[in-house]
């Protein structure tokens, strides 16, 4: 464990635009808030690549000795189809289309995100709040913002006054949009005609008839506006200021900048400490979208049964291959990187297998483990630069490989330290998982197999022919077939 | 599929304590609500059992035809340590001794019991609300008791007037208690100054200091009654009247008793037309409870990791045990039970297995398979009595060896219709679950070390020792140990 008092971990803050050391604010406590996913469809890879970001963060810190309070919300009501609030709640909407209860829907799709979570690896949060669950602090935090001035009450609905807040806040800080932008980029939409300014985003909303997700308040039956969940959530686990806030980089704006206006307007103070921004998964290059055919679900991925996959790949291979970019680049998915991927971790995990059994040696050149074990954390500390890490992993290997062909030195020393580097790396860090356990099984049928196609090929060696067909027909009882190639005979099962 | 029209399903109904014809109020839309955990500590298997109960109630409803929306609620606030609304809420005490935010114990156990409901392949529900999800629906409803006259405010809490209610009402339709003997068992504990009689509920407590879980309220700061929660969730959902409700034999009083009390006393209808109670697990005719040194986990039963266990079982060998006693008798855990429950699901999956290849044949005795799919669902049909429907299983796998032995005349027709039967009660209606993938590997494994064992035999009886002992080095670098007993070789890898 780093020593935390030196600060050695620095994290790019999106709200400076500069890296600065991580210092928290009641160490070793640390408080994490991350925005999760809205459960009226299928988690698709973007989502995944930003909550395995934030679940590299929350290993991180925990490895560094920091006691992480993690909170990543579900957002069950209120997410509009737009994000200048106007239009149909989302979830109501789906809910009409498929006569369903909305809940029925919210259930789905919530149970469907853990599995996907459970899938890749990435750890459940501390606490995961849903929107719903929190509908009085709500309500609570709109009386105070409309006590301090910044909002006002028409028609049944709540608004947030952007103008009167930029006279004497930034807003555009996080997002480094200007107000005069932003004015010149509104749609007039439902609702546009309630608001004082274009600008103004909804904090309540009246429900309209027909709505079906509603409750009580002192505005009458409305649900609550999507930007205010998550001011009142993670303040509510937080305290009023927090550390860290995380999440996609297409909620800067208008979401994260909305949240830190709604708390400076309630409480008076700013929200977070460091904002964290993720950013987009593309497929060969083009944004993945579900229009645009390139949206695969992280099941089609695994099978490989899609248009664009060239077959399917593990779950680990993919978190493997998004680990390999750092998270504040673009990541570009394609079957040659997927594959090459794949490689690479199978290279990584077979070192990890010979180091179990490694003996030391004082033949062969040296090899710095000390600055490896360094090179690896330093690499972390630095905005939690994965690809660097895994490259530093790789000269690791090397040297792995390397001591067992006997030429490279490693002391019984060494191979302690460098079992506990893999080890704490590849599995508490980046949350790698070994091969599942149907493996071991396949293991022993590909040692079984490489019995009896020695003997098969003892057999025709010395023109037993009957024992070679012996032990081809036994084989194809058990449905395994053999095809003999200029490298040697290959098997499958059928 | 059974027609449905024909009502031919069963319900033991707890309220008239006589079995009925199940007969929806809107088909095929079937309301079903669920007592479900509370998360402050680690679900234990008498809670495993009855939600086992209630999973092949969706099950079986689903068979028939129904459409289920199933609601399981969680409670994640409000369960007093005393049944009779006194002493402190447990989530909170738990959260003050660990020092934790009580919505991370919330978080934990949640994710605990989904856990343990996979590990069973108990379905999840349709919904699955929280009580905090719930907190203004449920101040709603006790303001609806509040304007019948069944409730009162006092001192910021606000309790229900059973005295009130019983004058008109039947309060002990389902438990069969008289308000007399209730109030002889009651005892002088926190709140009861306040209350006019001690059989009045808590529908609504203040929150006293320390206090870590509490909302604002139209009475004050406070916290609901556990007995609301369910009223509100339920109706919410389903209606206000609906089809069925379950739940433990110990929720039948006072939990269930209120829950009535308090949908009459709100909207004037009662809430339930089916009641259905699952009863008691007990270890070697003891109940079973952590102060009794018998109340193992979930996790300990799979490993065996307990003094009271003789081996692990696994989770289908668990499911099926529990599936061999009807919901409505105690059911009495033991090894020696485990153990032939473990024995009697192996041959009716071997049974199972043996369908799949199984030729016609017009040898042997006749069995008429018509017979037995009546038989297998008349006793579904019948209260759900899955020990019955099981006889007739194992009656069913006794004809397949018969046939697979050529003793007993299936014709092709026979065997289809086996196969569908046996498919649709092991896995859709009994939920049990084929081994594990894992196996897969196995049985090639398995397989492949037949082939290398026989070879080994034949290079024995052929005295070409050298071969023999080729093969027995091979399998040992693989780590295979092979013993040779009087019933053959046997093999185990290290």
């Amino acid at each position: 464990m780093a020593n935390v008092q030196d600060h050695p971990f620095q994290i790019f803050n999106t709200l400076s635009r500069k890296k600065e050391a991580f210092i928290p604010i009641d160490p070793p406590h640390v408080g994490l808030y991350v925005c999760g996913p809205t459960v009226y469809s299928d988690v698709h890879l973007g989502n995944v690549r930003t909550f395995l970001t934030f679940d590299i963060l929350f290993r991180w810190l925990s490895y560094l000795g920091y006691k992480v309070r993690y909170v990543r919300n579900i957002t069950d009501v209120g997410h509009l189809v737009d994000d200048v609030d106007a239009g149909e709640d989302k979830i109501a909407k789906r809910a009409r289309m498929e006569r369903l209860e909305p809940m029925e829907i919210v259930q789905k799709y919530t149970n469907g995100f853990h599995d996907v979570m459970r899938l890749f690896n990435i750890l459940p949060p501390s606490i995961e709040p849903t929107a719903t669950a929190h509908l009085i602090e709500q309500i609570v935090m709109i009386e105070r913002i409309i006590a301090n001035g910044y909002a006002y009450a028409v028609n049944g609905s709540v608004y947030f006054d952007v103008p009167k807040y930029a006279r004497t806040h930034d807003y555009g800080k996080l997002s480094g949009r200007k107000t005069e932008d932003q004015l010149s980029n509104t749609r007039g939409t439902e609702g546009q005609e309630e608001k004082r300014s274009p600008l103004d985003f909804a904090l309540w909303k009246k429900a309209e008839k027909g709505h079906l997700m509603h409750w009580p308040s002192p505005w009458g039956e409305g649900f609550p506006g999507w930007h205010l969940e998550c001011s009142v959530m993670s303040t509510k686990y937080l305290g009023h200021t927090f550390d860290i806030h995380g999440g996609g980089m297409d909620l800067k704006f208008p979401h994260h900048e909305c949240e830190i206006a709604q708390s400076v307007a309630a409480d008076g103070v700013a929200p977070v400490h460091y904002w964290m921004h993720g950013n987009m998964l593309t497929v060969e290059g083009r944004k993945m979208a579900k229009s645009e055919g390139n949206g695969f679900t992280p099941e089609e991925l695994v099978t490989g049964n899609h248009k664009l996959l060239e077959r399917g790949y593990s779950p680990m291979t993919v978190r493997f291959f998004m680990l390999q970019c750092h998270y504040a680049s673009t990541l570009d998915f394609s079957n040659a990187a997927l594959q090459a991927a794949e490689k690479g971790l199978q290279r990584l995990m077979a070192a990890n297998g010979i180091l179990a059994k490694l003996k030391p040696g004082t033949e062969g050149t040296a090899f710095d483990v000390d600055a490896l074990v360094k090179a690896c954390n330093d690499a972390m500390n630095d905005d939690l630069n994965s690809p660097v890490m895994i490259a530093h992993l790789f000269d690791g290997s090397r040297a792995i490989n390397g001591a067992n062909d006997g030429n490279v030195a490693l002391s019984q020393a060494d191979i302690y330290q460098l079992r506990k580097l893999f080890n704490d790396m590849l599995f508490a860090v980046l949350g790698l998982q070994p091969e599942a356990e149907a493996k071991a099984g396949d293991d022993l049928s590909s040692g079984l197999m490489n019995v009896l196609l020695t003997m098969r090929a003892d057999a025709k060696n010395r023109k037993d022919y009957a024992a070679g067909d012996l032990i081809r027909d036994k084989l194809t009882e058990l449905g395994v077939t053999v095809k003999d190639t200029k490298d040697g005979p290959v098997w499958e099962r059928a």
